[in-house]
């Protein structure tokens, strides 16, 4: 694999789903696919880094429990056997928990997350723990693109983004606060959901109050069989709903009648050949007789894109202050395991008052009620998960902000982060030989109304290389 | 100390407030206040068994850099120099947290938890930790009674509530999710502050959609002024406003026109002695020209109290299914650590479905609704903090569920939990010689407001011994 060129219309990622018949037949095992699997990690790890921790040994003993279960024809769940990678933010009883901080160097916390738990449980295979920026925060870890070794794969879900452009695994568990599933998702032609706040469990990892586990995946039937499998087991946050699954799964490909485009304050920075993309894009929709909705044509809609400019900087603060107890544990005990981006973030976090945070929650609410205003107007939104393809180094994609984004800038995702909206992310583009997503937004809830959007999609944009 | 009768009348608890301005003249220091609360512990502790630790040199030297600072005449404070105990379900760098479980034996996270990183900005001297239920829950901890040793202080705030009757400390922090502080403050004659839900940062505590940390004190001063501290700080839990000061502090008495009383489901269990010292202040409160309001008075106030039955199946669902991953991990590590309460909640939680948990999720949404309908028409609500004083061993207080509460019935507090307002009890009336408060509450984020009742029943109500 020498940074080969990426076509949207040829790549094609590991899935899972359709292995499943093999396995029941013995054509096939489990045990197989994930051999398959460390093969292509044995090759391409040692240039891509993706793998905080590999757990081999107990991934085979999964494989070969799981292989068992469909020689008997007892699989536990449609996801039973399939080879998964854990975030390092995310606890694991089997494997350390680094979080890509030094400060974390050793930390062993002998516990399952909920989300983990509920993926042993329905039979999937932990096979190891996917690179994180610092914290999840802005430091990068050492992950590089699969497809350009130069470039960022992006962050912070850095290895859960690479593991399926590099084919390594067909799925991964990430995390998101500003956009750390759905940009490196974009970045590395993966389809990915972030559900709606409080959607998937997010175990011990409580502490802000915008921020989602989410789904990386080679295709649709496997990213939503997955939330499926977690939301089933161990649900939502606490006092939230959780996941709504009410159909067949996937959810069966929905022609939208109208989309509105979410720009967000992000659109000034995105790339020339990125909006030319997505244009066309539009353009294949039109031709399909869906109408789309810009700012212009719909007072509710200019309205929302008035209440999300600022949704980084609303971010920014909202996390700054909600994590400043727990950091300052990190400063008094051992400040030079932390970076300088980290302690940036953490005199962010000390400068802001009650009151301010207030302010940001009340900006929020209204972000939240002009998206609400829309429900009745659109089926969903589209916008671009990023402002183009991956970067290389030294490119902050436009970011002014001083804390650096060096994994690529998230500001295409933090309206849909502070909305606490579904968002998926569809494999569709390529920018110079490497990959782009459309982003299939919509109302809190409808995660499943937003899988259904983004298949029908995948089906009626052709694949578009600018 | 040799188990003292009570009476609302002359009993003295700690006060710390009133201690501040000796501390400015020199007249009093912090230290020596601490030596006295020390020699206190020295007498009692052998027989209440209050705390799960002691940390003496590190409380001397907090004392002593406070008395500096008072010597100085720059408190950093109104509660600079206060001696406090931490529940021993919250984090503290220098002592264990233990949690009342044999599963946590030794546990030393080595971390503050947010409000300890705030009382000790704010100068308070972290005295030790206060024996708590295991988890918070249900099998008791060692701690006895002050004024009778052969009964339990309540639960799960054991520790905390007992420091205050016992004259060893002018208040401490505790824990609620069904009536782990209004229970014990009552039992104890504490005065305390069960916040709005989120109105406190719980820190690390973030796993269930209802509890809240809360304040047991000697008097309303100390209480008000520890939780403005800690709201300043740290504020509430991520996405909560935190708790709402606007004036002075403490707030000034307020006369109340319209009471509602909140019989809530535990009325029928409530002893008959506990009924008619309760009459006798609503007399007190009538005679001075408050309305009272009972259920058969006014359909909302019967629409809330037919809501709120059933809010301890509620909480005792939604609680279990809540926590079950997290005391899944704690099943697979260490069985045995794990009193047969927690196992059989652990069951309950299993068997709790997500479709349930909505349910559940809904009527809570009910409750509180029924709640708003009476924003207009009350200024606040007035009940029984407990169905009793505290019990005697094996006296289970009617509770029939099969999760024995052997620190007395919760269930006069499980509506305002479940509500998620704000509750203080205020402590006016004896049983046996045996302490009982009065509980006031109000609508969610009128903390301020609940305060100023209370401490206008403080003075209207006078002492009550039946």
């Amino acid at each position: 694999m020498d940074q080969p060129a990426y076509s949207p219309a040829t790549f094609k990622p590991l899935t899972f789903h359709d292995a499943v018949p093999r396995f029941l037949s013995g054509a096939d095992t489990p045990r197989a696919y994930l051999e398959r699997c460390l093969e292509t990690i044995a090759a391409i790890e040692p240039k891509v880094m993706a793998f905080a921790h590999l757990n081999e040994a107990g991934a085979r003993e999964a494989a070969d429990a799981s292989t068992a279960r469909y020689n008997s024809g007892t699989p536990l769940s449609p996801v039973d056997g399939l080879p998964i990678g854990i975030k390092d933010l995310i606890e694991t009883r089997d494997m350390p928990t680094e979080m890509g901080s030094a400060f974390y160097k050793g930390n062993r916390p002998g516990r399952d997350s909920a989300l983990v738990q509920a993926l042993r449980q329905a039979g999937a295979v932990i096979v190891g723990k996917t690179v994180t920026t610092e914290l999840g925060m802005s430091h990068p870890g050492p992950t590089r693109h699969p497809f350009d070794l130069r470039r960022t794969p992006g962050g912070s879900s850095s290895g859960s983004g690479a593991v399926i452009s590099a084919r390594m695994l067909p799925a991964a568990i990430g995390t998101q606060v500003l956009g750390s599933v759905i940009r490196p998702a974009s970045f590395n032609a993966n389809w990915a959901l972030k559900p709606t706040q409080g959607g998937l469990n997010r175990g011990e990892r409580q502490g802000f109050s915008q921020s989602t586990v989410g789904i990386h995946a080679g295709c649709a039937e496997d990213m939503w069989a997955i939330a499926v499998e977690i939301a089933r087991r161990v649900g939502g946050d606490p006092g939230a709903p959780g996941l709504y699954v009410t159909g067949e799964a996937p959810p069966p490909a929905f022609k939208p009648r109208r989309l509105a485009v979410l720009e967000t304050e992000g659109w000034p920075l995105a790339e020339p050949k990125a909006k030319a993309a997505f244009e066309q894009a539009l353009d294949a929709l039109r031709a399909q007789g869906v109408t789309i909705l810009r700012r212009g044509d719909h007072p509710l809609l200019e309205a929302l894109e008035q209440r999300v400019i600022g949704a980084m900087a609303l971010a920014t603060d909202v996390c700054a202050y909600e994590s400043a107890w727990s950091v300052a544990n990190m400063m008094a005990k051992n400040p030079d395991a932390l970076s300088a981006s980290l302690k940036a973030r953490f005199e962010l976090g000390c400068s802001v008052t009650l009151a301010q945070y207030r302010m940001r929650l009340l900006q929020r609410e209204e972000m939240r009620g002009a998206q609400a205003a829309l429900a009745g107007e659109v089926d969903g939104f589209i916008g671009l998960p990023a402002c183009g393809p991956a970067p290389l180094p030294g490119d902050t994609g436009g970011s002014t902000n001083r804390i650096l984004h060096t994994t690529g800038n998230p500001i295409m995702n933090t309206a849909s982060s502070g909305l606490g909206c579904p968002v998926v992310t569809v494999p569709r583009m390529a920018i110079d030989f490497m990959p782009l997503g459309i982003a299939i937004t919509t109302q809190p809830h409808q995660d499943e109304r937003a899988v259904a959007i983004a298949r029908w999609i995948a089906e009626a944009v052709p694949p578009i290389m600018v």
